[in-house]
């Protein structure tokens, strides 16, 4: 039995890694579209989404069965219902990606503003970075990493903030691309927003791990 | 045990409607602070959000220890994962009213932009009623409730496209007002993420009922 449960959750951690690499590659993928001008990629990223949209499914239907099988206790249970919680912030990172892939279609149908493109980039790979810490942070139950996600959401934040101040700047002067200003507003802050999600996995990590800690105080 | 299970259950419930409540006063004062250029309230939807985040940890606790004490199964234990995953959804609806508090506050500092209060105004009753509605569904497995939930995200997201329409054709018209259109924008889309949370919530009762058919399938 315990054999068999170790086994299971060895699938839970590989199914979460698994969906966590898809939601990485889509962000990468959504902000190459923008930064490299290619909109023929963008049916492929919608194609991956489904394949995320599946992830979510199995991932809950192994916690599920996890818990009424095993009846888990302490830190596996904290582990499992934190993976429930996981689960949904990687779905809504690969969310986040069609939202930049939505802006992305009208954005490359007029000139673009090359000024931000490095900005952004960085952006996304700050972001794609800390979903890959938070997610590796979550299923290794390691907290130091956790933490280091928390305080790279301050950085990306800053950066969204310098992009929105660049934005608004461009904006005053030339109203002409007030329209693809915002786009481009909405997409730093889709990636602000993935680095909530990351924060929230990387909590998740702690939240795992601080309850072990209380446990252990009790004992 | 049996009773005692259902009595915690309940507890699960009752907490769950209070925290929902609690959200959606803070999106009808921090849309009011707006509307009615009301900075004083701001402290007040600040002090909420404490006992927000106060009542996540009860909520995850309460969680934790059904599943631990009783092991549930089935309907009960999907009901008791989708509440863990609500309660998020639940959180972050605060974290929107918050946000929205934050661009209240430089907003305020400036004229006006009256054209979109009413929009505004409109947009926030429909996100709460979205988010009472929501946890409605989820406490009593109402199905039918929730995929009404579902159809309302669609006015929601209509009614941040015309807020947006119309912000960005007053900074055409007019680059001094652009800081403030953008902040607006901001805290239209905060309302149409609630709307999104909501969403989440009415799949989440979904999932719960879904699962109950898919057991008496395989009775």
């Amino acid at each position: 039995m315990e054999r068999h449960f170790d086994e299971q959750l060895t699938v839970l951690k590989n199914t979460l890694i698994k969906m966590s690499a898809l939601s990485e590659t889509m962000i990468t993928e959504a902000i190459r579209v923008l930064c490299e001008r290619n909109a023929a990629a963008i049916p492929h990223i919608r194609k991956r989404e489904e394949e995320v949209n599946r992830l979510q499914i199995e991932i809950d239907g192994i916690c599920l069965r996890l818990i009424a099988l095993y009846q888990p206790t302490a830190g596996d249970l904290r582990f499992i219902l934190g993976a429930v919680k996981t689960n949904a912030d990687l779905e809504r990172m690969a969310d986040m990606a069609i939202n930049i892939c939505d802006k992305a279609g009208p954005l490359l149908e007029e000139p673009p503003l090359d000024l931000l493109n490095t900005g952004l980039s960085e952006m996304a790979a700050l972001a794609s970075q800390m979903v890959k810490d938070s997610l590796h942070a979550y299923v290794n139950r390691a907290t130091d990493q956790a933490h280091a996600v928390l305080l790279r959401d301050d950085e990306l934040d800053d950066m969204n903030r310098r992009i929105t101040a660049d934005l608004l700047a461009l904006m005053q002067k030339d109203s002409g691309i007030i329209k693809r200003a915002v786009d481009m507003l909405v997409v730093a802050r889709n990636l602000e927003r993935i680095g909530d999600h990351a924060t929230n996995i990387a909590e998740n990590a702690i939240f795992v791990v601080k309850g072990l800690d209380v446990r252990h105080h009790h004992e």
